[in-house]
């Protein structure tokens, strides 16, 4: 046992600083992260190499290409840190768990870019502009079904049962996102938020959930990690959904306005849609999918200028704060330090 | 028990006719399928339809499209007619594991047609078509991930993992296909065979291993039923691969010449490259994509004087006679009738 405990901390009042994300001195702290799991972290980047070697030499280039991409594991890094807080936090179903939540991950990815026809990831080009889009929607099908192998593999139903349910929501999210924008109809917070949560908070809470179960911990634990994962998801989602408008394209490693050319509608956006002056002319922009830089630059001129940006991440705190609230009972350990840091990492990245 | 028995057929010694295939009398026989499964195939289209009626309603017109689009349902059908064969042929494992067959060959036919661009699929459009090749891609993902939320249902890991295996597999040899046809490099009979070995043969053989298991029927019976599906599977795809040349486009409902299109080898098209007297004007004609429906014409014609489709057709005789000698041990039923009618089917289907 890691951090799990039968007492649990009792939960402090709020300190003076308020918002437990930018107090100072909460920077974000990957040391933090890799004290609590680099064995673990070490040993997923061998199993994932292994999982994936045993393919046809043909299909091996592809899957080196996938793996060399890298990617900051933030799923699998939830399973690890969450099962430390189990009664058995070194049972070998983590491992392949953690596996299958970064293939998933990285099959969402493959398919994304296909369809968003994003020329690179990460600084390498995309597996549809180095092969074939046939090689990239191919490839991430086979990630989906290495991960549901690996699944199975636990041989414990509920890890290919939570799994699936993952997959299937966020699928759920992503086609309701694509034919709202297909429909160009407007869009609520409130649609936004609940779409966000399928696509992306599901995941990372399931994550969390997932690698509490395994691992045997306790309901109160399991139910306080997926509480994090939930509040760490949406907060994460708004933060990436503003750098599709705010990041330089250097460090995001993709185009700027991709969403916006593609008609989905963002936390900024859909605030300035509601409030900016300029809300006529935004509209327009929108409508037309932002095509050239100049563009880009008006919407995000109008954005800041509306206090549109300021909205979104003092929503994105919100979530993070509730995400923190959430584990705040758990035990103290080197593992809930590490997810302290991955909370304020979230609010801190610029890409 | 259905067709289980402790005692098997003693294998006959192969009659006069030779061929069982196209014995005089045996004829494609729907009747003997629906005779063996009917209750069955109603219950699988019932539970289709309630599974993926658990949607948002945006997704909810996309999933009711895939399933108007209809099928043969030929999967699920061998999982019911090898569940006969156990000794719980009513195991309440064997209708979600069915439909999970069909939901992921429905996954794979999403996927196909979008990137294939094809525009229709039995003579309605494609979703890629209907919505935007987004949907598309995350529609199919929809159906892995329901198709594997349905296996986990049964608490029986091994349903997740032989059909995640079909999954792993069926990637490999389309990845592997296409990638190859990039390269345009020459394909040898033994590479076309293993490829669509990967591709059909190895989902039929296990829809009919995994109907088999989940019936806990005996290993024999299991290692039979296999070997049928097998046969059966490199069989169908031979004559599916010669339609895309020989159809009616009307009947068939997709474009012909696809395949030859897309740099896709075939059995005829390998065949003609070896021993037609036209093979230097074949292989320029294959290597441009045979732009044209004159085109297609004279890659036909060409094919057609050198024996090539005699010569598919008559290994993929040589399997489906493979498949029935697979079985012929099997103790005699209306199931076994019905797999018997649907090796005919394989041979005489004409779309």
């Amino acid at each position: 046992m890691d951090c799990e405990s039968d007492t649990i901390d009792s939960p402090k009042p709020p300190g003076p600083g308020g918002d437990p994300i930018h107090e100072e001195g909460v920077r974000l702290d990957t040391k933090s992260l890799f004290r609590a799991i680099l064995p673990e972290l070490d040993a997923l980047e061998t199993f994932l190499n292994e999982t994936l070697s045993d393919v046809d030499p043909g299909v091996k280039g592809v899957v080196s290409h996938l793996l060399g991409v890298g990617g900051k594991r933030i799923r699998p890094s939830l399973v690890f840190l969450a099962a430390k807080f189990g009664k058995a936090p070194h049972s070998d179903k983590i491992l392949p768990v953690a596996a299958a939540t970064e293939l998933i991950h990285m099959a969402t990815l493959v398919h994304d870019d296909v369809v968003d026809q994003a020329l690179v990831r990460r600084g390498r080009l995309t597996v549809h502009t180095k092969w074939s889009r046939r090689v990239a929607v191919l490839a991430g099908d086979y990630l989906f079904a290495q991960a549901f192998r690996l699944l199975a593999r636990t041989g414990d139903p509920r890890a290919t049962d939570i799994m699936a349910k993952v997959v299937y929501d966020m699928c759920q999210g992503e086609i309701q996102e694509s034919i709202v924008a297909l429909e160009e109809g407007p869009v609520s917070e409130a649609v936004y938020l609940e779409r966000i949560g399928k696509k992306t908070a599901i995941f990372l809470a399931e994550s969390c959930r997932i690698g509490a179960i395994m691992a045997d911990a306790d309901e109160r634990f399991v139910k306080a990690l997926e509480t994090f994962g939930w509040g760490l998801g949406l907060g994460f989602q708004i933060v990436d959904d503003m750098l599709d408008l705010t990041a330089s394209s250097v460090s995001f490693g993709k185009a700027l306005g991709a969403d916006l050319r593609a008609g989905i509608m963002t936390l900024p956006l859909i605030h300035a849609l509601a409030h900016s002056p300029d809300r006529l002319r935004l509209a327009a922009l929108a409508r037309q999918g932002a095509r050239g830089e100049g563009d880009v630059a008006e919407v995000r001129g109008i954005l800041g200028a509306s206090g549109s940006f300021a909205y979104a991440e003092q929503k994105a705190k919100t979530f993070v704060a509730d995400a923190l609230e959430g584990i705040k009972g758990l035990p103290s350990c080197e593992a809930k330090e590490a997810l302290t840091s991955m909370a304020s990492f979230v609010m801190e990245r610029q890409a």
